[in-house]
């Protein structure tokens, strides 16, 4: 493979296959690529998911929303397993036409909502049943600021960094240099934000923070592209502090485990439908 | 360049100046690098930015507001030169830790607001004066999803594709490959989208649209990174359509000018502090 001589065509040829662990479900076009309805459950909220880092967002609040006494966020979770497809059947591409997980049904308004993009059903349903933003005006709007600062960055993470680090057929220097620049100056955005707040938005546990956990927090505990070392995670004092704290949350913990099929059989929940459906997981780990 | 035996070390070690074109920005390190105060004009709402695709989705909103009769949205945008560091001024970082343009400072609360993140600052603005999110809660739903799915996308286009396939200092055939089917990807979702729509959110003109266009809108129109041809933007005709009909409004049409140091000198308005400044401008046209 001689890079430097390489000269694009005038016009991109698509070669199927050479995209590295995730080749055969990226392609460059959109839309279904078969017929398949979504089940629907008891509950108004219907979520299809998986437990990657965007997915546990959501599955986070639920759960938080849940434990704070919300009986009305009741969700099923439904896995969509994107290894095999399932997010280009014609049900789901209706709910999110970017064949992308998380997505989620509305029941409850009619007719029912859907809802795509994390970073969108996680407002949506804070905003719904008016938890965990700010309640005044400034602390709405820094609290927004950071939501969105996550959707901005993480793909950089994850679509850059997490791709030519862990994913990528070969090691590439440049791609990896440059996206350890990004990733490593993020880190410092977050640890500079964080050395004087508890939270994101200060004392206030919010959407943010439920955001960034799952990539920002899960990394610098090592449980992301195992990369902790190559980053140098264990400088990053005060976002290590505050993961390390959300982790300890009962709901996040659960909130973790749904729609999981990897790990250890206790933390794969792969479909929820009810909140004793965690109980029966205990078993597993005894 | 030999990159397929490349191993990467245990620890990442910083090589400064290995980048780009944006080599000499970049760094593995956030906070200011300098002391330096904002200016502060006459009007409610202070901009500091630049005429990037980021950039533009406000001053094309702020546009928008003013034209609509809304006078509450006048604003000073003051420009933010990234290539001589200004985001890295001691002012610009405690308005947006981030070191990234746009930011916005309200001045109109007490104590004045901070905004960040073009996602945040679009939704701050649309909310505050009521405009451009579709009042009935579906299709603020929908909205949101489209603001949201922009914001997680444009990454691979501008920190992917971009770099790629314009900036990075060789070209690199499986980079570039891997960012062009993702792009082509997200140009079908919204060609799909946009079939039977005048726009993202159906009839409504929305922050949605204003978020897309300077990204999607002017790369189909060959406005950006020179790649219409190599994407085959001709194929993508809804977009086409949506992309041509956004780039007549006037509004738009200033909005594109304001902080803009590059192109032809009418098309340059360095720096914007009350509307007649653009019928200068009308001067060097001619």
């Amino acid at each position: 493979m001689t890079e430097t001589t390489y000269i694009p065509p005038k016009v991109w040829q698509w070669q199927a296959g050479n995209g590295g662990k995730f080749a055969n479900i990226n392609r460059p076009v959109a839309g279904p690529t078969h017929d398949k309805e979504l089940p629907v459950g008891k509950h108004p909220l219907q979520l299809y998911s998986l437990a990657t880092p965007n997915g546990v967002k959501v599955t986070i609040l639920l759960e938080e929303l849940l434990a704070a006494g919300i009986s009305a966020a009741e969700y099923d979770a439904w896995l969509i397993n994107i290894m095999e497809g399932d997010q280009f059947g014609s049900g789901f591409v209706a709910v999110n036409p970017n064949s992308k997980i998380p997505a989620l049904m509305d029941h409850s308004v009619n007719p029912p909502q859907r809802l795509f993009e994390s970073g969108s059903i996680l407002m949506y349903l804070a905003e719904k049943f008016n938890a965990f933003i700010p309640a005044d005006a400034a602390g709405r709007a820094e609290c927004f600021n950071w939501l969105f600062w996550q959707m901005g960055s993480a793909p950089i993470l994850g679509g850059g960094f997490g791709h030519f680090y862990a994913y990528a057929p070969e090691k590439y220097q440049y791609p990896i240099d440059r996206y350890t620049m990004e990733i490593k100056r993020q880190l410092d955005v977050l640890n500079r934000h964080l050395a004087d707040k508890e939270f994101i938005c200060g004392d206030e546990y919010s959407i943010a923070d439920m955001a960034i956990w799952p990539w920002y927090g899960v990394l610098v505990r090592g449980g992301l592209y195992d990369a902790a070392e190559f980053i140098e995670a264990h400088t990053y004092t005060h976002v290590l502090r505050w993961a390390n704290t959300i982790a300890e949350r009962p709901a996040v913990q659960r909130g973790r485990m749904v729609n999981r099929t990897w790990g250890e059989p206790h933390e794969q929940l792969h479909e929820r439908h009810d909140a004793s459906d965690f109980l029966l997981k205990t078993a597993d780990k005894v």
